[in-house]
């Protein structure tokens, strides 16, 4: 029997990938957002957001990792940690596991996302929103970070792509990233999802180049993810962890970790940091930021 | 935003459909078949079988009008009636509707389709099941018809298509039919869905040459279904509903039938039976039958 | 080997056809269209305009015959035609048949497309171009009725959808039909192809209201186009085809057509003329007309 | 507009990707395969080889400069070679950027594949072809190998995916790369493509296992191909190239190559070769090896 019952994800208007779905383990729509959480043939039990795969079982370790680590590792002493978005649990659940941390915010805007992943996704935050360390926040991200008198060493950003006519593209700006210096301490640092250096190199690059002009120091990391088709990318401001050696990155991980990591360690740092030359040579010749005025957007 | 949750259905390996899909309302899988009830944008709430758009309130009335009542109109007096299959329960529906029906077996291979219609398809099924003249088997209607003693005055056959190395297909036979014939009082007449008349025209006219050859007397009638993107086609044995005029099958509507049909009635009826000249043509051309030594199958 | 080379045609944005090609035989790029001559496995040769199946050998004598004849055979002595549109020549080639014409004009935009008609589509005009009562006018339509000082006795369709921000939609408005109603003689009808029953079923009765609005009397047909994926409509104005019986019908193409019809003849007309009920009811519901100022477009 | 002319390419029965065709450029049957060149909207030119994507300009750089320089750099004085597969001639045009060669053997068994790059694919072989170093033979690999006299310092197999049922998979076998051994001089290599880690690890880590069983060495690479939607991967035997620097692949390329490499280098060349953990995870755990009568075949 040929397959029948497919999620279509559309890179960009030319290209879509076909993955074909075993079953819908539950479905939700908010006022925001589709909430979908299928068991994929290929890739185990994955959520959907807006026809978009958010993450997997298969590969979500390597994201959330890749997000969190070369941050928190390449900070002093992380204490104090905000999350914007990462409504699944696993961008907390990755940030929890450094001893130094002792409170963590995260700020998601859909409720609904939040009570989804509570009852339905416990392979992901496999029950970091119980621990007494987070504190959750139902609200506009970009508002709170307006409105807090609190300062942060660590803001992480696991946003959805800065898509014409939503509202996240307004968190991939100079103007936001500047909102977040003022409430970032001395010394802090932050971490973006970068949206695919496969599908929107461009865009890639261009987070890379507000977050420099913004916090001076950035660094721009990548891997393969088979469930999104293609490279994915990250980008970190206020930090330079590509400059921490292979050991160096072992030996932090051994003494400010509690738990496991599967993907990450300092021989997966190396590789994550080494770009091809080809996205390299891109970083020399495009020097766009992204503003409220004239605002990068993944192609739609 | 592009659709991204979709019905691929194949009618053949070299075409297909593909039907958005906004909610999925149900899912189950038994031992036998993958069911599915789906809110599509176009058609509205769908059944879902295996990869085939089974019906939609869209227009499954059509289907299940022009199944039944062409063969019950035809019969003097039909009172002890027979469906294999059928399981949504709007078969059973429409024979309901008969006030001579005093009886109406209705068996099934599948309970856990039984179950999932009376949990969610009302709107199909309409109370049927509940009808004091329902009488439900869960059993194999091939082994039924071999082993039942009781007489019938009219058998409908509501059977997914005859697919190699389905049980299925073995219920299009010459040798199926008459075994149909033997339980059948004299008079009586079978109707049977026969595939579509787009995809597989060979079947359609093959399933017409195999009930003649059993009853002797044979019709064809078609209709387009928007919900299987084609044309689809019924047989009838022992019966010429062709031979009644319009006004005869609004009469006998009107005299037989307690409460209201949609789509049927003596103009729908007359249409239903002008087969397009390409399909005549093809019932002048083709005279193969099908046994069970040379079955007949829908193109897979 | 799965299928791997698709035309993929949208009906709308949440319905899409695959049909398999097994050979791009020709493939021209004007700056009005992409036109594309494939071998499709199910259809044989196919014609593909701006992603849409235009017609295909499988069944374009269905349409053609049906746009053309219904409308020919009801006038009395039809000699001097204008077809807009219909750049394959197939249409041209339906109205060679009639004895009684002396000349036809046909005004199509795209030179590239008669070109590639003449250089490609053998199959389809079988030479109509070269008829000695041909007239071929590269030329917009539009333009071309509002200034031409002759008078015809039928006008004849063939045209694209109308499509929001193309330049067929106004061909299908009161102002376009009034402008025709002038270059049209005394007792002279049109004909126009209107879309699909089964996609757009407000579209193609607007059409018909927008019709009998400016001709007084109107008609419409429709028939199953497989390699339409749906039901396809036609309507005719300042004439009443379906008032001609089946002996009438089959008496007027014995004695005013010369060469054979594949589809069309006194049977095909009834059936073609019996819309079925749900379309009907859609006739006395809907009343809406189409105008320059509220134009009717297809669902995109 | 929506797309509508796509390939749609199978990666297994559960994973399909589209890329929009912008036009066909050429097509072609063999009594072998179904070749086509196309102007895709993502990659450009497009080499399609029975539904796969053979080469795209968007990367087949990448793809022939990491199949051919590993292993010709890792050798001393490569001069004769032997190319089996590689029809679009870009395998022969890197190979052929080594002054060190002085005779290149490639043998295909596709004269039309041979004739259609001649004509069609000057991009990928730019030349290659008419160099006198160049023998082109027109045959059967399998055979030549068994059959040949002469002996090879390097041997490139350049061939489509172990698919079931094809003549390929056997030139994946220990069997076959014993034949291989047998003509290749002292300290000669080979290098294979080895298909994709992303979704076919396990024949990739079986190649891998195969070449090490018969040549002793054995080193293993991959990249990611936008074009191939995944990872790709390469096995070379006899050869260690991971044991070369960055900077002694620079200086052996300063030193050895004519020409430009667009992709490979020093730092391209240490990417290449440091496989993600999850990767060499599955070279811990699987042992497996191709056998003629146990083979390894992609998934299908």
């Amino acid at each position: 029997m040929l397959g029948w019952h497919w999620l279509i994800e559309w890179q960009t208007p030319y290209e879509f990938h076909g993955h074909l779905i075993d079953k819908v383990l539950a479905e939700e729509k908010s006022s925001y957002q589709h909430i979908m959480l299928v068991e994929f043939k290929r890739f185990g039990k994955g959520l959907i957001i807006d026809g978009k795969v958010q993450s997997t079982l298969y590969d979500e370790h390597i994201y959330h990792e890749l997000l969190v680590h070369p941050l928190l590792l390449s900070l002093d002493n992380p204490s104090n940690i905000l999350i914007l978005g990462g409504g699944e649990g696993a961008t907390l659940r990755e940030v929890l596991k450094h001893k130094s941390v002792r409170r963590v915010t995260m700020v998601d805007i859909d409720e609904k996302v939040i009570n989804f992943a509570k009852k339905y996704l416990h392979e992901w935050h496999q029950g970091a929103f119980e621990d007494s360390r987070t504190k959750l926040i139902i609200g506009d991200g970009y508002k709170f970070v307006e409105e807090t008198n609190e300062k942060y060493d660590a803001i992480i950003l696991d946003l959805t792509d800065p898509i014409k006519d939503s509202t996240s593209y307004k968190l991939y700006t100079k103007e936001f990233y500047e909102k977040l210096k003022r409430i970032l301490n001395n010394n802090g640092g932050i971490a973006t999802q970068a949206t695919s250096p496969s599908f929107s190199l461009e865009v890639y690059v261009t987070i890379y180049n507000t977050v420099k002009e913004v916090f001076k120091r950035a660094s721009a990391s990548y891997t393969y993810m088979a469930s999104f088709d293609g490279l994915w990318g990250f980008v970190y401001g206020g930090v330079s962890p590509e400059s921490l050696s292979k050991d160096e990155i072992d030996e932090r991980i051994r003494q400010r970790i509690a738990g496991k990591l599967r993907y990450y360690d300092g021989y997966s740092h190396q590789i994550s940091f080494s770009l091809p030359k080809y996205i390299r040579q891109e970083f020399e010749r495009i020097n766009k930021i992204s503003t409220e005025k004239e605002p990068i957007y993944v192609p739609a």
